[in-house]
């Protein structure tokens, strides 16, 4: 009989999203008079602006005639969609090739996937709070080693991101072959400034350590001095990878598509005295286990970045980050210590003195119907806060935070 | 310097078809006057029929309002369609509980990603010639051992599938862990008729073997005797999981969508003693590295399920294996040994004494401008062969069969 992935058992059992789904299922059930309200997953609530809509009915009829019809689509991505991301990226002043664009069903697949290029001896660095996915996907693959103290795996390399350190990670004493940067950060709403992100470009380079770095929330910087993309800072075409998502700039949560930069320039070691370029590993990997977005989705995101695709879901996101300072003003002027929501459409709330970050998601559950995402449920670092988001609808978070205010 | 995974040196440079590609590029790039006709990749030419265009617009016009906006769909498919798959199993006589249906961005990648879930030591087996990602998936994981003689690996079992043993495998002298069985079979066009069927689900019941069974063609079954699931024999629930695809019955080979069928009582070993249950360790591996497939998909995908969508989409499966037949018509009347074609979409031709299948495909390209996809690059027990594919136009077919009389 076929023996089980062992580090598949080492898992906690559930995702931690799905954990959080079925709390508030068995709430419901039990409370069905009560209208619960989700600050919780980062899911988005505003329909597709009319450019990606046209878009799609545009495509949908292609499919539908011999002459436009797309069948297989080349695994990378259609030309058309990737370079438009490299014209993006020009806007941004960063030069990048087409061949280095790959076009994915979403982030998360990619980001989910990517460790496979990894050999297992791997020594993997998250920050701490971390999204899950990064942690869960290497645990799966043997590289996090065994469960250990605080819900963490004895092999992974933790980086704390707490208030402390302004929730930005300190270098770790000795370098860690990967290491996975979110900014603006999920959970914390938080990011790494100019300055912080190229002292760990530079950390990478001098010790040869690989970055993946998640820009799924750049469309939420408001600030000046934060990059948008890890190659605005030099040299970062040597030691960075990175990972964007079309989900939270323009809704596509229930369309799926992603963006990922694996530049020429990357080398890793092929174990054997010499190295080995990351693109073509990619390419590999994707050419063998993945079939190509659909041809549909990839025109939706093109309409994203045309003028008026652009104009109109910048006009969402502007929507969300209003939720973001609303519910962000409600708490602080309620006393209560909040952290990002600024350039993000996270609020990383300080839970109450004696609270632990379950216990404080129990509390809003049972006392005001909101689900928030506890600290606790992103790692070690993340207990003693939880993760509010700003995806509601205005009326939603209007009442939210009138519940809010009500504790 | 972070080390790549190993197993990815040992496969070969390109996915087989990449390779096909580029060679047909470059007779192109040389022959620009002449037009090539390909009958080597599997991808279909008919657009999507018009239930399936209707159903993409209704979706897309939920996806611009509120009201019918859909983000983060269940990472294992909407109910509305895993119940649409429940009832078409009905239909073959199948009981399947909805839980039991994952649905995803394709047959490929759920196969290619599946492996996940076993051990480095579990011993595969293939059928030889075999679908490249059922090797190249075990392969990237460390599962396949090293390169061999023949382009084979060599901790992979191999069973030949040969004009001599009627292309159904011979059991093994000693039981693999698990079997990757597909049928009507991809590449030879061949199937396992409900006998042969029978007995490997016994020998796999015996033998405490999993059978990964890949029923993407099953839309093009003609003959009584052919099962369309593994699902039809008694006992398969306890060793099988089967895959299945909108890509061959339904043109969605651009659009992205299979359906995973992982009976709950499917056990595999713990590895200390005990078992456990693949359904949720599937469950686990998709809620973490994959987040659903498009809601615009799975409302299409739907549409196939209902009485329209399947009498227009039928209609085109008739028209393919009508192509099919033209093709193997002619080629049997000139004197050519050819097998399948009749319940499958694809003819496997034995290519005249003397002459390889590489050397085969290039005299249909030099001398015919028609592509063809070498046996050998499917496997060592492919050389002899090429797989000839019959989802052109009719107008193609036809010119292809005038070139082929000419040869």
């Amino acid at each position: 009989m076929v023996q089980v992935n062992q580090s598949y058992l080492s898992l906690q059992k559930n995702y931690l999203f799905t954990e959080i789904a079925q709390k508030v299922r068995a709430y419901k059930a039990a409370n069905p008079e009560l209208r619960v309200i989700s600050l919780g997953i980062g899911d988005v609530t505003k329909p597709l602006v009319p450019a990606v809509i046209e878009a799609l009915h545009a495509a949908v009829e292609d499919m539908g005639a011999a002459a436009g019809f797309h069948g297989y689509g080349p695994e990378q991505g259609y030309a058309f969609l990737r370079e438009a991301v490299v014209d993006e990226y020009a806007r941004l002043g960063v030069k990048l090739d087409a061949d280095e664009v790959f076009i994915g069903d979403g982030a998360k697949s990619d980001i989910g996937n990517f460790q496979e290029l990894f050999d297992e001896k791997a020594v993997i660095a998250v920050t701490d709070p971390v999204y899950p996915v990064y942690v869960d996907s290497n645990a799966m693959s043997g590289r996090a080693g065994l469960p250990c103290e605080q819900g963490r795996f004895d092999r992974l390399v933790y980086l704390p991101c707490v208030r402390e350190n302004g929730f930005v990670p300190d270098f770790p004493a000795k370098a860690p072959d990967v290491l996975y940067l979110c900014s603006p950060n999920n959970p914390t709403g938080t990011t790494l400034d100019r300055a912080a992100l190229t002292a760990w470009v530079d950390y990478a380079r001098k010790n040869g350590m690989l970055i993946l770095y998640d820009a799924a929330y750049e469309a939420y910087i408001t600030e000046k001095d934060i990059p948008h993309s890890i190659f605005e800072i030099e040299g970062a075409r040597e030691v960075a990878v990175e990972f964007r998502s079309y989900s939270k700039i323009a809704g596509f949560t229930g369309l799926r598509c992603s963006a990922t930069i694996v530049p020429q320039d990357l080398r890793i070691s092929d174990g054997k005295g010499g190295d080995t370029d990351l693109n073509s590993l990619w390419r590999r990997r994707q050419c063998t286990k993945y079939n190509g977005c659909p041809y549909i989705v990839q025109k939706a995101a093109q309409a994203v970045h045309t003028e008026a695709g652009r104009a109109q879901v910048m006009d969402q996101v502007r929507g969300y980050l209003a939720n973001a300072t609303a519910i962000r003003s409600a708490l602080s002027a309620q006393g209560f210590e909040v952290y990002g929501g600024v350039n993000a459409p996270y609020i990383w709330l300080r839970t109450p003195e004696g609270t632990t970050s379950w216990g404080f998601f129990d509390l809003l559950l049972n006392k005001a119907q909101l689900v928030c995402t506890p600290g606790a449920g992103f790692g070690a670092s993340g207990e003693g806060y939880v993760r509010l988001t700003a995806f509601g609808t205005p009326e939603d978070t209007a009442e939210a935070i009138s519940r809010l205010r009500s504790l």
